[in-house]
């Protein structure tokens, strides 16, 4: 059993941090951004590797849980605990430094608090790509973002964060620190354990510093909404353009005419691309080498997937400023969600090739239950769709609250059958610890504890986040 | 402690398994490509997955070790226990079958006894490319591919075997079935057991079956090999290439001259691209999309090189037949290698901007040691060279039986000490056991053996590989 933290236990900890390591108001850190729940415990938030060393091993031995704190961006609870004795909670927003660029290496070396934003400033600065991107990389910070190996809207070219990380930093559940700041591409002595730690939630450590893979710049960038009949037409498109341009398709996201509805009636403002909108629409982003250009590149999709009867109607980016439209577009649509209050939201993905088996049997499958606005839309090039249920006009999420665990249920099933993922890039958190126990396959499940138990045997790291809290 | 393969136990495996899966001669089984060990054990070659895992499940419960066996070509000994009590040694070979096929998915779901070259052709049939490419392709088999988390020429672009893998089947170390032949690009449920599993070489559990991720093949190819007047300057001319065509280079390898003249004195026979062999060259591979040609692309390299003085000379392939020919020089080398005979040979990686260094304090000290012949050529772009030391003609390996030891402490000592690992891309396997020991963190040594024992807490998965054997 744990403990919680005690006017004691927090006393102590003032004795062992500097003043400025413990926050006045903590209210923030308790609220989750759907405000699904409300956190509790004491935040701390340590300047660097050696002080969160130093607050872990004094919970390790006081046997107080730790809840990692990054940007507190996530969407499935990992950095809030509502329930069980008050943890620290362990903000890295103080370890915000940008250790080291590698210009020649592609490398860059930070701590873990550092914002998304930030890094991929620090990247341009020296003409190099660093390709992670996603709505919240104003205020997600690069620990939490490897810790749920976030994914965002480049993943079809670069990657998820697992894949743009190439050493860690990591203070251990018993305070000892693993100096795995590597910068070397290949390295085989012994169980990867960077990729444990990334996507692991916090469950297992701490990540405090960070190894980050940049990319070259590409040298010309371009980008085109194109109207497609369905989406079986959106996943032939993306073939086509495969075949056409090989892996210099950055990002390759559908949406669904829901979400343009949805941000003509609560914003935010956006220019429409197209005079009569779609019911479905692709946003297909491209980098290129030299001596290639993008105009081109999407004129000639545009006119083989048109003649194939796979596009109806497309606009081609005309300038940098069209092209970030589009792109506002895109991530305006998750705040619109926000604003209109979904009734069940789900971060799915399934086998390409079953994606439109999926929406056409997941909208069946909802309109049994009741009628409904699906907002379909994401990283179709991943296999990964946001499939969010909202309520119809003049109605609200609260007036569904007893459909919501149905509607959950109906369509993880679902994703299941079809071979998918219940969460695709967002994680378990401890929104979805029982997903992963009901669909999780059993050996997976057993060497998930087995590990768990291994690397943090008094339970203290997240606790009750992606596994269960196991009663004693 | 683990118990032996005993007549009674075999009788009993007998019984269990058809007769087909019991080899008549296993001589082969339990050699080792560069004959540093001799094997030992029973060979056991299941058809499915279902016959492996019955095979495990007797193996645990006589507490018998399993050493799996793929293609044989690994180079550190993790397919050959030498010591210790008998082990079953697992042979994948009869479980070669391609399963599927998804080609609107580019993925291919494969058996883990598959050769790689097999997979590579069943990639082509479909017009997809797996990029898996190495010396051994022609006998290696993915399930140890897998284990070793191979690497080969073409990381760089595409990744090493980890990066090519979205799922796994395997055979937990008590018998049971791990289903995990995800063919998702996202799921984020659970810490990634898929790259535990990859590159642990067996002793966590053994691959049967793989979801191998496939890529668009490029539009056209082309290949260049040009000399250049150090390492820090083929240093910049990656960069260089980086610069002009982004991520299209798939290969950046280095030859040094002694490469060549090994050629020229014991074969393969080779036709030499240069009059002159340079001291260093480079060979690169472009892959390139639609509407670029490799020949102009290669030419504009050779151009701003030979301008900022970083290549003095060079030859781009005019047709496949000389692109390959490039190609099978670079195969040659090992195979060179092996006729002369090193006195000890290093797979090694340290960050790209050490290069240089490297190679001048390594040459310097092993100077020190006495007159040596120092084969360094790889994968440059990656970091990771092949830094081998061979007897000074008219002597022999032999002669040299007593240094061999603090030549390999030396260079593994300079290694370390720049940050690199001492197993880029071959593993730990037996051989260096002593090396992760002495190298490694010691909180990544803490994790590794707390992994190690809760996942295979009967220690019979491939015994004393990457960890010792646990005395009891």
């Amino acid at each position: 059993m744990l403990n919680p933290v005690t006017p004691t236990f927090t006393g102590h900890l003032r004795n062992l941090l500097p003043a400025a390591a413990f926050k006045d108001d903590s209210a923030a850190y308790l609220q989750e951004p759907r405000d699904r729940w409300t956190g509790q415990g004491l935040v701390v938030a340590p300047a660097n590797t050696q002080e969160v060393a130093a607050l872990v091993r004094a919970c390790a031995k006081a046997r107080v849980g730790v809840v990692p704190y990054a940007g507190g961006t996530g969407l499935v609870g990992g950095q809030i605990m509502g329930e069980g004795p008050a943890p620290v909670v362990l903000s890295l927003e103080r370890m915000n430094r940008i250790r080291d660029v590698y210009p020649m290496e592609n490398v860059l070396v930070c701590d873990a608090g550092v914002i998304l934003a930030d890094i991929q400033r620090a990247a341009e600065e020296i003409d190099r790509l660093f390709p992670l991107s996603l709505g919240s990389e104003g205020s997600a910070r690069i620990g939490g973002l490897l810790s749920t190996n976030a994914g965002g809207v480049n993943v079809l070219r670069y990657g998820n964060a697992r894949a743009l990380c190439l050493g860690l930093e990591v203070v251990r559940p018993d305070g000892s620190i693993w100096h795995g700041l590597s910068r070397l591409r290949k390295d085989n002595t012994g169980y990867d354990l960077r990729h444990l730690m990334i996507g692991a939630e916090g469950t297992l450590g701490i990540i405090t510093g960070a190894a980050l893979k940049l990319s070259p710049q590409p040298f010309a960038t371009g980008a085109a909404m194109l109207a497609v009949p369905s989406p079986a037409a959106a996943l032939d498109l993306l073939a086509l353009a495969g075949a056409q341009m090989g892996d210099t398709i950055s990002a390759f996201e559908i949406i669904h005419r829901q979400g343009f509805d949805f941000l003509a009636e609560v914003g935010p403002e956006v220019r429409m691309p197209f005079a009569d909108i779609p019911e479905w629409c692709v946003l297909i982003d491209v980098g290129l080498p030299a001596g290639l250009s993008p105009d081109a590149a999407l004129e000639a999709l545009f006119v083989a997937g048109h003649e194939k009867g796979l596009v109806s109607d497309g606009v081609i980016a005309q300038s940098v400023a069209q092209r970030q439209a589009f792109w506002h577009i895109r991530e305006s649509i998750p705040i619109a969600n926000r604003r209109i209050g979904s009734v069940s939201s789900h971060d799915i993905s399934v086998p390409l090739s079953v994606i439109p088996d999926f929406i056409a049997r997941g909208n069946a499958a909802l309109a049994d239950i009741g009628p409904f606005r699906i907002n379909c839309f994401g990283h179709l090039g991943d296999g990964n769709l946001h499939y969010n249920v909202f309520p119809m006009p003049g109605r609200t999420r609260d007036d569904h609250e007893e459909q919501r665990g149905q509607i959950k249920q109906t369509v993880h099933d679902l994703v299941h059958a079809l071979g998918g993922s219940v969460s695709a890039e967002h994680g378990v958190g401890r929104l979805k610890v029982d997903d992963l126990e009901n669909y999780g396959d059993p050996a997976k499940l057993a060497m998930l504890r087995a590990v768990k138990d291994a690397l943090d045997p008094l339970g203290i790291m997240n606790p009750g986040a992606v596994l269960r809290q196991r009663s004693e």
